[in-house]
């Protein structure tokens, strides 16, 4: 991710006259700044790297839920047991919370599946201690039906976005029904 | 965000021969262009700042409604009365619309909860006056359910993106489950 | 998207020393690697373009169905007969499938409506052979109701993401009830 300058003094010239040719790129960033000087006939070579824009952060995860869940009490975070993605790191799945690395906007996305039963689902998508989205399920048959919800956060770094049950259950699979996702669009 | 060339002529070389060395990067951008020469031995030193990348536009939003809404008639907007962002300013929530700040490839999500009456509930993702995607929600009991989907859509700057409540009511509460949210995924 | 470098000697200098300014940008790439000299007063003039990132892979696409889908057994791909977009080209709709053309982490999200029929419906993101989410819907009425799951993957070049049908049946209209979207997030 560099390139080569290859500048040759012209040999008639009395005044300092050097001619250069850009030539290709560098095959590797181990070269940033190396400078080679090649004798023959004054002709210098210059490898450059140009200032590379640091690697853009990348986080994004998948977190599912294997196993039902039904919490004694109103309000508890969503736990997760299996992870497809989790660029980054900063989603701990035995907390259920995401923890911001950087500010940004990210997005969130989440579906989460009722057990068959006669007692209403409702999610919450929180940032820290604040609703920002929810969703809400029920089927009177009875039987499973999906919460489903998303949001585009504005968040700083060390903001926690994670779900809360607000009340109801969870029905978990293998087929992982139940799913909790963020991705970071843009760092600030 | 530039790069140092430091030269020095090679003092025993009849041809004008230039040992160069690449050093770190500019502090800030204001250098761009700057050229000093520093006259001991004949050694220059070159600042350029390669060419800025334009800062790449950055369009999301996230709006949500808190508030009932049926209208007495077919196809109306759906209009909103709250954001969690809007990044590039280009929602306008007192009517619902979204207008393309420049051409690329946009994502576009929305959940919208419907009242618990016996009336479905039918919406639509337009671009301009053409359906692009529908979400239906019917709950016979009657209870709330959520009508949702999602588009890519490769827009024109001018494009407006909105939703359309072809038939039916929507909840509205304070914890926010009637959504719609649209971000930019790549310029053209 | 490059550089000029405009160096000129120093006339009274004994030794060679070159005073360099760096001006605006090339209006185009084609100048890659272009050298001018220019004589007069043995000024060179160097057009460099620095190594272009490659431009960024852009992956998306949106496919929507339009006509019931009833397989007569279980575990079928679901097809699709229209696009909303397909950057890259890596969606075919006859088949269903999306095949990786990159390293990355990709984004996908589906909604699929079922028939108004009292048999449940089961849908599977696949990747390969594998279950990555899966989405559930029903309703005793028997009435229409959205299966929908979404998930981030990080792919490998040559990986196909579908959705297979376990079971039920797809109510299919020109509002495009059914869709199924997928996008690059980040290229590895």
């Amino acid at each position: 991710m560099g390139f080569w300058l290859v500048c040759s003094p012209q040999e008639e010239a009395s005044s300092p006259r050097l001619t250069c040719t850009a030539l290709g790129t560098l095959a590797t960033s181990t070269a940033t700044g190396v400078v080679e000087a090649m004798q023959d006939k004054g002709t210098i070579i210059v490898g450059v790297t140009p200032p590379s824009h640091p690697q853009p952060l990348r986080v994004a995860f998948t977190a599912a839920r294997t196993a039902n869940y039904t919490p004694g009490t109103l309000d508890q975070p969503i736990t997760f047991d299996q992870l497809h993605s989790n660029l980054g790191e900063m989603f701990n799945t035995n907390v259920g919370r995401f923890i911001c690395p950087a500010n940004g906007t990210y997005v969130f996305l989440f579906h989460i599946l009722k057990l068959a039963v006669n007692v209403p689902l409702y999610v919450n998508l929180m940032r820290n201690d604040e609703v920002m989205v929810s969703a809400y399920a029920n089927d009177g048959a009875p039987d499973h039906e999906t919460a489903s919800n998303h949001s585009i956060l504005q968040l700083y770094q060390g903001d926690q976005v994670w779900l809360r049950l607000h009340r109801g259950s969870i029905y978990g699979s293998s087929w992982k029904y139940s799913t909790f996702s963020g991705f970071l669009l843009y760092q600030d």
